[in-house]
């Protein structure tokens, strides 16, 4: 027993790297407490109009991001914390680290990032690509046409589609817009796994990223043919990709001497290997078992699930052999606006006089909507829409879909319109739930995490629409808290990710719990959605192509 | 000459009731210049909720008037444009009315309102029914299934449908609610008959609001076999309409005592029979010939157009003989939200910023959004909206439509919205154009009058999409123009209405030109507006009942 007891001693640093910040948490191997945390913010944020320092102007869709800013985290972010808990840092055993993906970037084959090599700061390509970086939608087309023309055993794995987000639009798009660019870029590797380059010293890469972001099956990856016929420039891109697969949790090494000294942290203790957040919060809410679903909502909402059975589903993002945890299949689907809706309807369609009354009662607009919407009975105000905001992600795949409000009259209200975008998200998870039942991977268990948790109608109304309780994730930093979980893994003080996520995730189950009146009339509604899901779907599900030539023209006319 | 000239001499007065207030103009008889005029506010407004003095509550979707309010107007602004028009009282010659329709009320033998009838103020039925008092709707749909059903002649007349508005399903409505007040009703009168039986002291009935609004046909009345077919107890209904008609700038009568101490005006002068706002807008612009179609813009539109050819237009209001002017058919169809939607859209979808902006540069909201959606390329917004706000009245004719908006994404700002919706509307314009075109009957100018006027750039959006010149009314006050004419044809001072337009009535043709460009992308958003009319036009239009199920979903979820 005394063996276990030092197994499980000391702490444990996760680090989540999110779209506008980096945050750090320190967590007790034991029992998973949390001690303590810090947030650092992105000196620049997300890049989208010009680089920084520079007059070079970005195109429309353009998202980038700094590895400095990244580095600021490590230096700022994890001693805070560890000041914070109240530890001495050299009772830390392990740091792991989790990312938003895909965010890729190009770097030589020491692991410089190229838009840090000398006299390449001023060109767009050489910097990181964040996740949200949609230009690269042509590439990502080409991807899919010569993949589907050609009969590519994977493209089925990945719900037929592969995003504009993923490494190969990507990086297919730096080839054909750049191409001095690309051929300095001796990797081509995602930032889940430079941070860990940046930590250990050593280039490693995890079976994560590299299955659900980089093509990368159980036929390995795809065939240099394949990458000929895309462009024959782009048939070395492999030469940028491949190294030895990490399994998740597994050593990807030790902290450098040069990472000591940025973090605070004893040179030498265990580094995890890289991570993506949605992925990580999986063990944090201790749902790593066949069936639970994990949905992280907060401006966008990705589905993870474990499962033991292998199908393809439509229109998910991609199913990854140990991609969540060993042993299982891993399933990744995706609703490309969630949070952003509502806050897009907040800050350009709420009048002011909602505001001034919201300011007086000392609440903000989203909880004042909430209030005047959750009075009303299901389907009190005649409307329906689609979610479809930044397009649709699960399971259309289709980034050219934008969004459909229908019902509104004169007599229609602003909380009116905000609690049919709520139920429209509700009705888009349930859409791919069904997508999951259907194709025969079941879902036993529904598990929130995420910012929008602390909306208690929303969560309600999602039992109500899903006709099933509703888990929630015992921790208000999952990712970082997972991330924690991978670091106790790789520093040896648990056999695996379920055995850790057993003894420091956390879940309450049942938290929410439908009401059959309000699930009957979401019935109804759902109904409603799935007729007009399928009618602006476009040609392809048979419907109306409204919506893509509406994009077409409105692309037209941008120009 | 001098005859001319003696018959020409003088001046007459223009009364136009409109929903919230009443306007009166003082007119120059010889060329309608005018002269002076003068605003009245209904004290009570459209009684919607509850009736005046009275705890009683209405229903839902229901709209009354109060006959005093209307008196009102005579006792107030008449005078008050007599004196700023600076001319003696006894140089005005006649006096002309036109009213909202269908606004109609149930009176005694002797005209007196049956809400001022000793103990029936406290019912909501002994009340005037303003035009837009919707809770008919159930009545209406009898109304036309009977219709059908027996394949009544005049069905098609009236666009195949026969609208809750009109004096039928609202007489029903009584009947079937309180069957005490229909019994005790003598007279089924539109308050443009009425408020002439005030002025006259004698009940007329004028051709307009009896073909447009009545069922009246060149067969008549509908049958009492079919009125029995709607309920046994409404086969007497004919009894409270029929009487002689009079046509539009006839001589109702004489001023009496008790109107001239009201207005100030001499006792005796003529009294011109009564008539429709819209209908009186079209010899104020001085279109009263074949196919000069005149739309009234603001909050709603009303399309009004004689025609030398006679045919069944799908959707129209309706189609009558010397319904306009003399000699010709009348067309009549009509948009039964416009204004209505932008202001809507203001009140209930801008944001505080926008608000603030527009105060600090000291223009109203609608003109600073105007400003920045003027910038915009035609299709840059990338959307398309139905504007079915307050259901569609031409050409199909449901008020249980609602409106769709399709193609809003993250990036979508008010000013996309708000010129999607100004669009939208002359999409619903267009469609009307090519509504009467197709079934024959040519449109051969089209002519805007009404508030909506002032803006710009939305006159010339309708331009653009109906790739035609607008011509606009050269008043600001058309409909008391237009009765001010009809005074004067009552008066004798001209022969007929048309010979007074010419003199009295005016508007610039050609003020706004299409741009071929803009128009040419204009075809191809409105070639998406089709496909969205159609699809959500409902089953019987071959397309989805999605506005029809969620309009009951809505009602249920009300109860």
């Amino acid at each position: 027993m005394s063996k276990d007891v030092s197994a499980h001693s000391g702490y444990v640093i996760g680090v989540d790297f999110g779209t506008l910040s980096g945050r750090a948490v320190v967590v007790r191997v034991a029992d998973g407490s949390e001690l303590g945390s810090a947030v650092h913010d992105y000196e620049h944020g997300v890049i989208e109009e010009r680089l920084p320092g520079s007059e070079v102007r970005l195109g429309p869709s353009w998202a980038l991001q700094s590895p400095n800013d990244w580095r600021a985290v490590l230096r700022n972010a994890v001693p805070k914390a560890v000041a914070a808990a109240g530890i001495r840092a050299d009772e830390v055993v392990g740091i792991g680290t989790d990312f938003t993906a895909c965010t890729v970037l190009p770097t030589r084959a020491d692991g410089t990032p190229l838009c840090e090599v000398e006299g390449l700061a001023d060109r767009p390509h050489a910097w990181p690509k964040l996740w949200k970086h949609h230009a690269a939608q042509p590439q990502a087309d080409r991807v899919n046409a010569v993949a589907e023309e050609r009969g590519e055993r994977w493209l089925p794995l990945y719900g037929g589609k592969i995003s504009s987000e993923w490494e190969f639009a990507k990086a297919l798009q730096v080839l054909q817009e750049d191409p001095d660019s690309y051929a300095r870029a001796d990797r081509w590797i995602e930032a889940a796994d430079w941070i860990v380059w940046e930590l250990t010293g050593v280039e490693t890469r995890n079976v994560c990223t590299a299955g659900y972001k980089g093509i990368h099956t159980e036929d390995g990856y795809p065939s240099t043919e394949y990458l000929s016929a895309l462009d024959p420039g782009f048939a070395d891109f492999l030469t940028k990709l491949e190294h030895p697969l990490l399994p998740l949790g597994g050593l990807a090494g030790r902290l450098t001497a040069q990472a000591a000294a940025w973090t605070g942290l004893p040179e030498g203790i265990a580094v995890a290997v890289g991570n993506v957040d949605a992925h990580v919060t999986a063990p944090a809410a201790n749902a790593v078992q066949n069936g639970q679903m994990v949905a992280i909502m907060g401006t966008s909402t990705c589905h993870i699930m474990p499962s033991d059975q292998h199908a393809e589903v439509p229109g998910m993002c991609g199913v990854v052999r140990d991609g969540i945890v060993g042993g299982l299949w891993g399933y990744e689907a995706g609703q490309s606006a969630v949070g952003d809706i509502f806050g897009w309807f907040v800050d350009t369609s709420v009048p002011a006089d909602y505001q001034a009354e919201a300011e007086r009662r000392g609440i903000n607009v989203h909880d004042y909507l909430v209030e005047l919407a959750e009075r009303q009975q299901v389907g009190q105000h005649g409307l329906v829409a689609l979610d479809w905001h930044n397009g649709n992600r699960s399971v259309l795949v289709d980034h050219d879909l934008s969004a459909v409000v229908v019902g509104q009259t004169l007599a229609t209200r602003p909380e009116d319109t905000y609690r049919a975008l709520i139920e429209a998200t509700a009705f888009g998870a349930r859409r791919i739930v069904e997508a999951f039942e259907t194709s025969g991977v079941a879902v036993h268990e529904f598990i929130v995490a995420g910012g929008l948790l602390k909306n208690r109608f929303l969560m309600q109304v999602y039992a109500d629409v899903l006709r099933r309780p509703l888990s929630v994730i015992g921790s208000e930093q999952g990712p970082a808290l997972g991330s924690a979980i991978h670091a106790a893994v790789a520093a040896g003080a648990y056999p695996d990710v379920p055995a850790a996520a057993a003894a420091m995730g956390r879940r309450t189950e049942g938290a929410y719990v439908p009401d059959e009146d309000r699930a009957d009339g979401y019935d109804r509604l759902y109904a409603e959605y799935r007729e007009l899901h399928d009618h602006f779907a476009g040609t392809a599900h048979g419907g109306s192509g409204v919506l893509h030539r509406l994009r077409a023209i409105r692309n037209e006319a941008n120009r």
